[in-house]
């Protein structure tokens, strides 16, 4: 049979889309370890996690045996707003390579939070509008979740409380305002609105806030309020549950052209946008259905999975979460402030945490410079201006598409572009003019943060 | 027959993306007025345009008789890495408006250069290329066409110059960066690079540039370098040919689905993505094979259209271009500083102003905070935050669409929604604080830009 001619772009039709999403730990044999309660340190009930966290929510965090979870109708109907993502045949990016490897992208910035979060603030927001809520309160650090879930909560009529990490705040107004025009309090944090904030504030006087620091604000606020709660746009599983709608999706395109993938790679952060990307293919791997080579890119400057413990550590600064077992580098971990280019999060995922370590899974760390001069490369060759989050998993995607070309295998690399650069061109213009250099963390400096994991496992 | 559902998205598969420029100038029984010659006030010839202009974009230019222009194959890859752009159905919006009307747009934002400026822009580095030039240069204000061009002729290895008016320079250093990201040289204008841009520095010193100014400024580069020719983004009649795409996509995706536009509306700046979008419903027109209402919508502030004449003006300050006769406020107008809407060009392509002479195109002028109001009501509506320029068309098309539904008729309603807003952030923050103000240049004002139009018809 002929093979169907690929396009540059594979839109699946509104039908073709997913209904469903794929929960990878009900094939799992070995299961994530459970979140541990803080104040007890056993394994959390649903009871504790809900005056967090919204009811649906904490099913779905807890479910580790149900397989396809169906996404309601109103998520759909969101969904096809902005959704399918193209999966994109990287035509030009091969023959500047030279390379006889295929490579495609799956492309999930085109929308106006420019990221795949929006993929699960609007499955959060609409949970949290079934339960009666008022509204929601989050953290944002760069700003695209906060972002996603304006949007979202936009959407469901629910108010949209964000604690925005200081410097950005200040050094992003942009993304504040996107915020804004989407109905949403950003608050700087540290603020004086809580009492972890104002103890913040009186302990280190002037300090630009951390990502640890404003998701124990808005714990702390959503706790404080009638009708509220909080929710969080990476790490959990809940959050890899509803980004595999970006998988589906891409088993999905390359089925209908008759095409299956040899390696996928994704840029991982806290995991979100990794996890939900190789959930159905790692699904086939367990169940020995298929086999792929998956490769998890991260930042040297805070190489979790590479250089991180598996160990069990608090997810937050604050200590107020629940605490997870996952590769981490501990939870005071914070990249040196040379950083630009995203993924700054102390730990990743549980869920990928454990298939890294039974070896299902790679991971790779790259230098930001080498990554932003992968980001101006694909941009001029495939139009698509990156965010330095994405252009990490482009690093390794280029990498290997080289070494086909070194050995002439005709290799499939799939690798997801998770969202546009535009409100980063302050890393762009730093990296332009030669301003931007590379940091690695010392053998000491790990260790230093590998002092202070809780005592537990 | 059953009507097929019509999804959110449609877009058109690979093979049904145009493969030719619509030229509606072929089928309009009275043409355009023709260029003049500055030196001469007579017609300008071929010869004297290709001394500023690319040869082939010169043909296309002065061709007001063949209908159909086969697109290029390298300019139809391009178009394949972001095109076809998604005919969008706005069931949200229609929905919330509780309108009978159907609302339907075109959404050209999708790619790097935020806007529909691209179509034009790939099609001119084309030209420019398969001539054997060096290079090109050009004028950008916001920034949208310098970034369109970049990246452009970053994709065929040809130079890039770039006067970007200096406070836009300033205010807007993220353009530049993008722009930077693909290889062009920007220069804030007026500069010392030029004759002219050394002569406004001597007038005006600390003088924060215009367009026109940086106009005259690109010209005369162009033209002292060996190999480099001068581009422009809007008013011609060669943009107008090569945005058709804009409209031939949209009949295209339509006629799919088997339905028929009643009213299409555009923003009108120099008039390229209005044509575009138009002109083959225009055709229809013209030929008498359907009827339909076009409305251009201009900023109060800026009103050629509406107050305007229609007579032969200068398309730029330093009056080094040649003349074109249009709809304008005068070459010396230069729209308020509190104006942030963009669309702040001084008259109208000679295509739509002889169309709307003819009464075959109707236009309407609206105010800026009108604007910025529609604008964050359709993004919290539609999830994608407009360009401020194209916000001026989702007005006039809710507008429309409310006074459908206050009369029961269910009309068709397409509108160009040409871009993002996320560059515009500055506007927004203005409008959510408080600080946007109307302006509406008095009868005074108006009569002083059209003491200073030159004596010709």
């Amino acid at each position: 049979m002929a093979q169907k001619q690929i396009p540059y772009k594979i839109y699946l039709e509104e039908q073709e889309m997913p209904a469903y999403w794929y929960n990878v730990r009900a094939d799992m044999k070995k299961k994530p370890a459970p979140l541990l309660d803080p104040a007890t340190g056993k394994p959390i009930t649903a009871e504790a996690l809900e005056k967090v966290f919204c009811r649906e929510l904490v099913k779905q965090e807890l479910d580790d045996t149900t397989r396809y979870i169906p996404i309601p109708q109103d998520i759909l109907d969101f969904y096809k707003m902005y959704r399918p993502a193209p999966l994109i045949r990287a035509y030009c990016l091969e023959k500047k390579l030279g390379t006889p490897a295929k490579i495609y992208y799956k492309f999930e910035g085109n929308n106006t939070s420019g990221s795949h979060k929006l993929n699960s603030a609007i499955a959060q927001a609409y949970y949290a509008k079934e339960q009666g809520l008022k509204g929601v309160t989050t953290e944002t650090g760069a700003g695209q979740w906060g972002t996603a879930l304006s949007m979202a909560c936009s959407y469901f009529g629910l108010d949209c409380r964000v604690y925005m990490v200081k410097c950005s705040y200040e050094q992003k107004p942009f993304r504040r305002e996107v915020m804004r025009t989407y109905g949403a309090q950003v608050t700087p944090s540290p603020s004086e609105t809580t009492a972890i904030g104002r103890q913040i504030l009186a302990e280190h006087p002037g300090t630009t806030g951390s990502l640890g620091c404003a998701i124990s604000e808005a714990v702390e606020a959503a706790g404080s309020m009638e009708g509220y709660r909080y929710v969080l746009g990476s790490v959990l599983s809940q959050v890899m549950l509803h980004q595999s709608v970006i998988g589906m999706e891409t088993l999905a395109a390359l089925d209908k052209y008759g095409e299956k993938a040899d390696i996928i790679i994704g840029c991982a952060g806290g995991g979100s946008n990794l996890g939900g990307l190789i959930a159905p293919f790692m699904g086939q791997k367990l169940r020995g259905e298929a086999d792929y080579q998956f490769i998890a890119v991260e930042p040297s400057s805070c190489p979790s999975l590479t250089r991180g413990k598996y160990v069990y550590d608090y997810c937050d600064t604050g200590r107020v979460c629940p605490l997870a077992k996952m590769y981490t580098l501990g939870s005071g971990f914070i990249p040196a402030p040379s950083h630009a280019g995203g993924l700054r999060y102390h730990g990743m995922s549980s869920v990928l945490s454990e298939l890294y370590d039974e070896g299902l899974m790679e991971a790779r760390s790259v230098k930001q410079t080498e990554v932003f001069e992968a980001a101006e490369y694909f941009a001029r060759i495939e139009g698509i201006l990156p965010a330095p989050e994405s252009s990490h998993a482009i690093k390794v995607a280029m990498d290997e598409a080289i070494k086909c070309r070194e050995t002439g295998e005709e290799k499939t690399i799939v690798f997801g572009l998770t969202g546009t650069g535009y409100f980063d061109m302050m890393s762009y213009e730093k990296f332009h003019d030669g301003k931007m250099t590379d940091y690695v963390p010392s053998d000491e400096e790990i260790a230093a943060g590998m002092a202070k994991l809780p005592k537990i496992d």
